[in-house]
């Protein structure tokens, strides 16, 4: 089954302690798209300006992503975000957003994208998630992600959200926030009394904590050599994650600890280059590896 | 088998954000040889002054631990800790210390003692851990821990340590001080490179890496609702895998993994009192219970 993809399309220029890298391609969407995409059909919801270049567009094609909902806007700007990780690249400061054709962008959804079953609201306004979701028509699972800027500016909105999908995914930082428990289990308690019955916390690289009906579920983060840029790498645990789900048959449930482990295996391989680098240059061949060495990780 | 602990006996004053207790039962080896005792018979090697109260001679002696090699100091004062831990409970600070006896403590190990299989050499100066490891007669399995402390004042006696044991515990800003690698793959394999086969990087609330002959293997914490005080988690992770591994038959790298476990449910319930006030009022019996919840915590 297909997976819609919503989120921002974006130019992402990225600076850590070791190189600089202008204009990659990036956004929330990109990533979970293309995570996914190694699993199920990935249908994106974006939108990007003249300045966005064809190369980008080429790569999606590659990885078979239905582009019918991605708005190309004449004369407009593609989102551009700017950042810099510290030396131990957990922290990250943004240096510069400018949202171009983000800024007014209220998708109508392709005629052929309103029964995608598997719905993942990557990150970007909850407004705009809410808008996409009023469009959908008897979707099976619903993700979301947010960012600590929609919990500060936009709460009352994330709450709606929040009642109205199945999976909360957002990191330790923002459930802190969100909740005002710097204790993860009271945090969770307190996201599912918002909504949502699956709430995922993610740790970066000390791994996720799950909960759901099934009870909680705790996955290390895959160990790494070599970290270059973990820009994109939550976005492609849960495009990883939602595309494991669309390919699997049967309830949901039976399926997500095992979803939540492909999701951490794809997001690994985000981390191992620039932007999108590295996890273009993959094929499911090397997932599936990487998840028998994870196996072997956790076993005991 | 039996586990033999060496370590400091101690007295600790704690100051958290939500109370404050003074002069505790504390010090590595009593962690160590309390967690052990739940799996195996245990010897400890200590030192402590006449301050120390007659009712924890009583609690080591409920634990069945053989006090033979615990020396009482007439005169002497025995080892005083205090400090304290910030609001989120991972940052300790150390407010004062005492060495009291501890200072001139060159123990004789007790002739019962000398053939001791297994070995731990809980957190105390390098030179006592390599003092005891002269008197010990063919050793099955030698642990040690050490502190950020040694690898400052001590760090050649530290290297001469990490070339006769086979297991090194400790925590990762320990690793990375001692590695100069802030990742965590590649201070495991330049700790191996200074003697030890097996290795173990304690994260706290994120779990414990381990690395040894049969591979990695990377284990969360035991999620808490409330941690109370988590001075001693890491010598009870260490004591009760230690005392695991002690109970088990056969060849050690086949159990090392599950002793890992053992070792991280130890040290939750450590971490759920004040120094050793949960670890003491609990039995096999829960550690068993929440090993069975441990399993489906992790498992996919």
């Amino acid at each position: 089954m297909s997976v819609l993809v919503v989120g921002t399309t974006a130019l992402d220029s990225i600076r850590t302690p070791k190189a600089e890298n202008p204009r990659l391609l990036g956004g929330s969407a990109s990533h979970a798209a293309v995570a996914a995409s190694f699993f199920a059909p990935v249908k994106l919801v974006g939108a990007v300006g003249d300045d966005f270049p064809r190369r980008y567009v080429s790569l999606y094609e590659r990885h078979g992503i239905d582009l019918e909902g991605l708005q190309r806007v004449k004369g407009g700007k593609t989102f551009h975000w700017s950042g810099e990780y510290e030396v131990n690249m957990n922290n990250r400061q943004t240096l510069n957003t400018e949202l171009g054709v983000i800024e007014h962008f209220t998708p109508t959804l392709p005629k052929n994208y309103e029964r995608s079953p598997y719905i993942l609201l990557a990150n970007i306004s909850p407004s705009l998630q809410l808008h996409v979701l009023d469009q959908v028509k008897k979707p099976k699972f619903i993700a979301a992600d947010s960012m600590d800027l929609w919990l500060n500016i936009a709460l009352d909105e994330v709450m709606k959200l929040l009642k109205r999908i199945d999976l909360f995914v957002l990191n330790d930082s923002e459930a802190h926030q969100l909740t005002e428990s710097d204790n993860i289990v009271k945090a969770i308690r307190r996201i599912h009394k918002m909504g949502p019955r699956f709430v995922i916390v993610k740790k970066g690289e000390h791994g996720a904590v799950y909960s759901g009906p099934d009870g909680m579920f705790i996955t290390p983060a895959f160990p790494l050599q070599n970290v270059v840029d973990p820009t994109g790498a939550g976005d492609s645990f849960v495009g990883g994650l939602m595309g494991y789900l669309a390919s699997c048959k049967g309830p949901i449930h039976r399926h997500l600890r095992r979803a939540i482990v492909h999701g951490t295996v794809t997001g690994s391989f985000c981390c191992e280059g620039f932007g999108l680098k590295r996890t273009t240059k993959i094929t499911r061949g090397h997932i599936d590896r990487r998840i028998k060495e994870f196996d072997a990780l956790v076993k005991y």
